[in-house]
């Protein structure tokens, strides 16, 4: 196993950037006038080669790896593939990636089944493609003085939440180092653009720790093991659903992860106990 | 204006539906054994006549509504299309919809764009389709004594919310009087289930409440836009695509409403102030 390079400079959300909210003018509960924050969600038109793959809903940043990610994530793109290109033009809400490999989709794209919280899509019948074959490290850990020390940074890091809301967090950790964390209005493109930042920074997943707002549901269970992270952890809950795959897969999975409670539902081997509890819960 | 049929019983959440919930046990934060009920999540395929048209994840309740509702939002079937069996086959997780009409989605199932907190899906680009020819009723009102009413009436319903958490939900009101209370994985799904249950009970739009524990974005605007209800209510925030779209319109768009307060960013016309605000905000 290989650790992620020392040099490599971790990736934090950019609330101050121009380009991902606006403020927008109405009242409040009072009948008077206020402004608040509230996030863009633009569109995103993703090719593979010559082939258009989606058009995506985003705040636009890091199109690169929500482009890259998403097509790992899809099984369109290969762990080995050659990447020639990544192309971005910003004025038509496009993303190009271009590949070594000649690649062709249409079969692919004829598949579709709507995955919980979201529209339709053909996201999980290509996920489950290569979940049986999945190995994920049993030698990875997470203590719990970690995971409090985790939930603690993500909560106070400046971030497009607690400007504005209406926004998902991913994060990626080893230990408790925050390597990548990452924000979109949609939380399946959150974790795609951790796995294409993983990929295009040639970053190792069998140590790693993920961190996600968003509910552990079937489909964020398959793109966790896809990706080979071993420790999937939410503020949310779970569903019996995603529970059942992630003890087939051995995937740990830690939710309702607020303050210093949580709870296990899978892999509790690989989580080691070692942060004093307050007395009172 | 018709309103619904006084006779109509309302719809809430059945959290003791054995099937609808799983006990699972687990470990909590000092390690020690626990139990937690978590949501079932199965797949359920929508046929409309002899299409399949897609599979969605779903909590498996009122496969009719879903179904229904879906298709409508879908602009695949259309107000005045006449229902002439809706067949249900549990053990195949299979809902069939037939009409008098013939149809036939094919190239309409071409076309996909993945949606905000989504995967990738169609349902975008269909309910551009009449976004522009829509008309919403200028003379419905929220009195703010109603809309705290319905928030305190939500958040102690029984649901599955409060018993499993992980999940989203959505209420059609007039003034203060729920009509449905529906729950989903999917925040779509309670929505798609919530116009289904509209168009078969017969249920006019114009002088309803929709509140949603879902965010504002653009999609679920076109959705509210496309079920001619007037006004929108979220505990949770904003997109700002989602509120150019409601400004266009003519939606009224409140969110982050918790307790007593919320903001309107469009339509405040449509608001009045009746409700005494305790002094401390």
């Amino acid at each position: 196993m290989t650790a992620s390079p020392p040099s490599l400079p971790p990736v934090y959300p950019e609330p101050d950037d121009p380009r991902l909210t606006r403020e927008v003018s109405g009242v409040d509960q009072t009948g008077a006038a206020t402004s608040t924050s509230v996030v863009h969600e633009r569109a995103l038109t993703l090719y593979l080669n010559a082939q258009e793959i989606v058009t995506m809903m985003t705040i636009g940043d890091h199109p690169d790896l929500l482009a890259v990610g998403f097509l790992l994530n899809q099984n369109m793109l290969r762990a080995d593939d050659e990447i020639t290109a990544i192309d971005i033009d910003e004025d038509l809400e496009v993303v190009v990636v271009r590949t070594k490999r000649a690649t062709n989709y249409e079969d692919k794209l004829k598949k579709r089944v709507r995955t919980s919280g979201c529209a339709q899509g053909t996201a999980f019948g290509d996920l489950m493609e290569n979940f049986d074959a999945a190995r994920l490290d049993g030698s990875a850990r997470i203590r719990t003085s970690w995971l409090y020390s985790l939930l603690a940074q993500v909560n106070t890091a400046p971030s497009l939440y607690l400007k504005a809301g209406a926004i998902h967090g991913c994060v990626l950790a080893r230990q408790d180092d925050i390597l990548a964390y990452i924000e979109d209005v949609g939380r399946h493109n959150a974790v795609d653009k951790i796995a294409g930042w993983m990929h295009l920074r040639g970053v190792e997943a069998a140590d790693k720790i993920f961190y996600t707002t968003g509910r552990l549901t079937s489909e964020m269970i398959l793109k966790c093991v896809a990706m080979g992270v071993p420790i999937l952890v939410s503020r949310s809950g779970f569903t019996a659903y995603g529970v059942d795959l992630a003890r087939k897969a051995g995937l740990t999975l830690i939710g309702r992860a607020r303050g210093q409670r949580f709870v296990v539902l899978s892999g509790p081997e690989r989580v080691v106990f070692d942060a004093p509890l307050r007395a009172a819960k």
